[in-house]
C-alpha cells in the first residue's frame, strides 16, 4: 500500500457517546503504528476552525479506554455550515500539515464531513458514534450498547421501587424518532411494553396493555417510552392513565442525560477499537469519504452518502419477544 | 432475660429504602434464633388490616440481603389512621398470636407505630428505614448510604457529558426539606455547589457560583438541587440562568425514583443487619416503643417520641469542604 | 401449526451462566402464551432422575430476568450417562405428562440431550448457555457478554493498582482451551496482550511483549492469560518473568468463579429472551433435537450433532487490533 | 491564624487505596484556596529523593475525584529509610521551596513521615490511606469503604454460582493480621462465617460451622477468610474440608488485587475530601506531625506516634450479628 497520508487529525463531533475515547485511542495508535503523525482536534469542527489542535503521542491516549465522554470534547458548530468556516478549517489543517481526518460522530457530523471532503478534496473517514444506533450501513454504532445497559441498570433500580409499591411506571428514554433503543431496553429490563414512534399507539392498546399488566399479578408494571412528539412522551401518557384509570398508582421517570455517560461496555470498547484501527487501514488503502461500518461482525466501508440517518425498521420478532416474555 | 414475646410480626411501611430486605432477614433470623415465631406482614399497615400475613422461616429470607426494595412490599395506609383500622389490625395480630411488632420505615410509619403501641399496649420496635436520613436519635438510617452512592454514580455519568460538552447541569435529587443528602452527594460527586432548602439562596450567590465555576476552567459545572418549594427545584433555577446568563449551555436532570432502588451498599446491609438483630434483643429486654438508632457506631434505643423527623443542622464544615474542594 | 407438544419441561445443566434465568423466563412464558403447561426441573438431569419437578406459572418467573445464576439450579449428573438413569428420567417425564424438553447448557449438556432424545424419541430443543462462547452453529452464547464485561470491570480495578504501582500484572481468566474470551477481554480492557492456547507462545514473544510494554511508557502492563495447560496459566508465566526479568514488579491475579456470576448484561438478557421464545416456536413447528443459534442476528435451528464444541478460529483482525491499540 | 507555611508538597505512599485521588484533589485546592503553592510529588518518598516534583494548579486535580488508584503514583522506597536518602529528600524540598508535606498512606508511610519530620523539623500532616482500616486514632481510613463494597460485589457474583451449584466457597480477602475487613464483608455479603486471625479456629468450630450451613438448607455456603499465616488462607481450609467432608463440593476464590482498585464510594470520597481540607487547616494552625483522624464523625488531630498500626479489637456485637443473621 502506498498512501499519501502522512499526518491525520482526529475529532469528535455532535452528541457524546461512550466509546468515543476508545476510538480516539485506537485511531491515534494505529496511525502512529503506521508511521503517521496524529493531531487531536478539540471541540469538533469548532476547534478545527479556532485552531485548537495538539499533536498526540501514544501516551496521549493512555488510560482512557474505560472513560465515558470524549477527551477531545465535542460541540455543535454552525460556522462549519458556512463556506467561510470550512475555508478557515482547511487552512488550519494545512498549517499543521494534516492530510486527512477521522471524524467520530453521528448523522449530522458525517454529513458535514462529506461536504468538507468534497469541497477541499480531503480524505475523510468517519466512525459512527451515537447512542441511537440510527445510521445506515452499520449494524451497530459506538455508544449504543453502553446506553442500552445504562437504561437497563436504571430500570433495575426503578423495578425495586415499582415492585415494592406495586406501581405503574412510565420511563422515558432517548431516541427521538427511533424506537430501537427503547424496544431493546424494554426486553432487557423485563418491561411490559415499549411505546415507540414507529408504532402508532391507539388508546385501546394502551388500555389493553395496562389491564393485562395489572390483571396478571396485581404487581408492578414498567413501560418504556421514547421521547418524541409522536409518542407524546412519558409525562403525557401518565396523565392520560391517571385520568382514565384513577385506580393505578402511576409514576414517571425521565432518564435524561445520564444515558449518554458512563464507562463503555466491552462491546463498545471492542467495536470502537476495531473501527479505529480500520479507519487508519482505510486511509492506507486510499479510501476516502467512507464511514467504517460493521456488518455481520465484519468491518465494512460505507460511502458517506449511504451512511445517513435511517428509519430502522422495527423487528417484528423483537416486538413479539417483548409481548410474550412479559405476560 | 425473661421476655413475654413469643411471636413477632415484621412489616415495612412508607417509602421503600435499600437495605429493608437485609433488615427483614436479620429480624427474622434473630427472632428464630431466640426461639420466637415470625410473621411477615405484607404491604405495611394495610396488610395488617387486610390480614396479609404469612409465617416466615429462616429460608423465607434466604438470598435477599443483596436486593433493593422490600420483599414484604410497602404501602401508605390511611385506614390505619382511624381507630377502626387499628382495631382490625390488632384483631389480626391476636388471630395469629403475634405479641409484638417490628416496624421498618420513616417518620410517619414510626409515629403510627407509637399511636398503635399505646392504644393496645403492644411492644413495638422501630427501625429507621429512609433514604433521607432525617430522623432524630440516629446518626444514619437504612437506605441513606445507598441513595448517596446511587446519586454519585449518576453524577459520574452526567459529568462525562457535562465535561465533553462544557455544560452547566442542574441535577435535582430527593430530600424534600432536608438538604443533607444533596450536600453530601455534591461533595462526593465533585459538584460545584448544592442548593438546599436550609440555606436561602440569594440571586447574587447563584451568580457568583456560576461565574466562579466557569471562570475557573471554562469547563463543566454541576450543581445539585434538592427538590423543594424553597429551592424552586432544578427546572426553575435553570430557567433563571438561561435568562440571566444566556451564554451558558444549561441542562437539567431530575434523577427521580431510581434514587430509591438498587442493591444496598455494604454500609446499609451491615447497618440493617445490626439493627435487625438489635430489634429482637430490645424485645427480649422488654423494651417497647423504641426505635433502634446508631450513635457513634453503637446501638441505641430511642423512644418513639424522640425519633421524629428532625431539622438536621447543616454542618458548616461540610459546606466549607464543598466550597473549597470545588474551586 | 399443529404441534403435539402440550406440556414441556425446562432445565439448566452444566456450568451456570448469566442469562439462564432470562431464558427460563422466556421459555416459561412463551409456552404458557401458546397454551402449553410448563414444568421446572431442578438440578438439571439429576432432578429429572430424582423427580424434582414443579409446575411453573407466569409468576414463577417474575422478577428473575436480572438475576445471575439459575433459579432451577444446576448440577453435573453421571447417572444420566447410564441407560438406567435415562430410563428413570423418561419415566418421570411420563408421570408428569411432559412431552418435550428445553435444555439450557453447554456442549456436554446438549450432547446428553441428543442421546436422550434419540433413545426415547422425545422432542428436545437446546439453548446454548455457557460463558465460553465455544459452540458451533451460533455466533454467541448466553452468558458470554456478561462474563466479558465482568472480566473487563475487574481489569479496570486492577489497572488502578497496576498504574499506581507501575506493575506488570498477569491476570488469568476462564476459557479452558478457548482463547476467545481472553482475547476479547484483552482488547476491551486495554491490556497489552492475551496469551491464549490457540497461539503457541515462544519465549522471545513473551520477552518482546514485556519489553515493548515497558519501553513504551515505563508504566503499567496487564497481560491476560487463559487458564490452560497449553499456556501454563498466569502463575507459571509470572514465575518465568520474575526469573528472567527481575527488574519488573510482577503480580498475578486469578479471577476465578466471580466470572460466572453477576446480573446479566442487556445483550445476554435479550439473547436469552429471543432464544427462549424461539425454543417454543421450534417445538410448535415440530422441530426436535436442535439447538437455537443466532447467526447474523437471526434465529437459526442447529442440529445437535453440529452444535458441538468448536475450535473457534482466532480472528487475525482481533489479534491485530489488540497489538496495535496497545502500543 | 498566622502560618509560616507558604508552599506544600503532597505525596501518596505505600499500597494504593481508592480515595487517594479525592484526597490529593482536596489538599491541592484547599492549599491554593489559602494562598499556598502546591507541589505534587510522584512515587512517594522515592520521587521526593529523585526530584520528581511538579507544581499543581486547581486544574491539575480536575476530574479525578472518581478515579481509583493515585495519579501521583506510589512506590515503596528503601532509600528513605537511610539518612542519606532523607537528606536528599530534604534538599529537594528546599530546592522547590516546599515548607511542609502532606503524606497520604498507611502505617509505614506515616512512621517514615514522623522520622523525617523530627530530623529536619518539617511540618508534616498525614492522611490515613489504606483499605485495611487498621490505624489507631481514626474510626475509618480512606479506601476501606470501597474495598468493603468491592469484596461484597464480588461475593454477590460468587453467590450466584454457589447457589446454582449448591457449593461451599472459601473466599480469601486482604487484611493480613486484621480481620476487620473480612468480618464486615461477611456480614454485608450474607456469608456464613469469617475466619479471621483474631479468633483461633479450632477444628470443631470449622466442622460445626460447615454442618450448620449445610444442615440448614442443603444450599450454598460462603466463608470469608483473611489471607494470613494464622488462618492458613482459603486454600488450606478448603483442602482440609475436602479431606474431612468429601461430600461437600468445595471451591476457592482468592480475590487478590482487584480489592485495591475501583472508583471510590461516596463515603471514601467524602472522607478524603474532608481530611484533605483538614490537613491544610492543620498546617494553618501550625500543627505538625499529626495524622488527620475521624472520630465520631468529627475531624481529629492524632500525633504520629499514636497513629500506628493497631490491633483493632474484634467487636463481639459484629460476631454475634454475623452468626445470627446467617442461620
Amino acid at each position: 500500500m502506498d498512501s499519501n497520508v502522512k499526518s491525520i487529525g482526529v475529532l469528535t463531533s455532535g452528541g457524546d457517546a461512550p466509546g468515543m475515547n476508545a476510538a480516539i485511542r485506537a485511531v491515534t495508535r494505529a496511525a502512529i503504528f503506521n508511521g503517521m503523525r496524529v493531531f487531536g482536534i478539540y471541540r469538533g469542527y469548532k476547534g478545527l476552525i479556532s485552531n485548537e489542535i495538539e499533536e498526540f503521542k501514544t501516551n496521549s491516549v493512555s488510560n482512557i479506554i474505560q472513560k465515558g465522554g470524549t477527551i477531545l470534547k465535542t460541540a455543535r458548530c454552525e460556522e462549519f455550515m458556512t463556506e467561510a468556516g470550512r475555508k478557515t478549517a482547511y487552512e488550519n489543517m494545512q498549517r499543521h500539515g494534516i492530510d486527512a481526518l477521522v471524524v467520530i460522530g453521528g448523522d449530522g457530523s458525517l454529513t458535514g464531513a462529506g461536504v468538507f471532503a468534497n469541497e477541499y478534496n480531503i480524505p475523510i473517514v468517519g466512525l459512527p458514534g451515537t447512542i441511537d444506533n440510527d445510521l445506515n450501513g452499520t449494524d451497530t454504532t459506538i455508544g449504543y450498547d453502553t446506553a442500552l445497559n445504562t437504561i437497563m441498570e436504571s430500570m433495575d433500580k426503578i423495578r425495586d421501587t415499582a415492585t415494592s409499591h406495586e406501581r405503574l411506571f412510565f420511563v422515558e428514554v432517548m431516541g427521538r424518532n427511533c424506537g430501537y433503543l427503547a424496544l431493546n431496553s424494554a426486553i432487557a429490563s423485563g418491561a411490559e411494553a415499549a411505546i415507540i414512534p414507529e408504532i402508532s399507539i391507539e388508546k385501546d392498546q394502551l388500555a389493553e396493555l395496562i389491564n393485562q399488566g395489572f390483571r396478571k399479578s396485581k404487581s408492578s408494571s414498567m413501560v418504556l417510552v421514547t421521547e418524541s412528539e409522536v409518542t407524546g412522551g412519558a409525562m403525557n401518557l401518565a396523565e392520560r392513565v391517571k385520568k382514565e384509570y384513577p385506580q393505578y398508582d402511576v409514576r414517571v421517570s425521565i432518564l435524561g442525560h445520564l444515558q449518554r455517560g458512563g464507562s463503555p461496555t466491552a462491546q463498545d470498547r471492542i467495536l470502537a477499537s476495531r473501527m479505529g484501527v480500520a479507519a487508519i487501514q482505510a486511509l492506507l488503502e486510499n479510501q476516502r469519504n467512507v464511514m467504517i461500518g460493521i456488518r455481520e461482525n465484519e468491518i465494512d466501508y460505507v460511502p458517506f452518502k449511504r451512511a445517513i440517518k435511517k428509519d430502522r425498521e422495527i423487528s417484528p420478532e423483537l416486538l413479539e419477544v417483548l409481548k410474550i416474555s412479559s405476560i
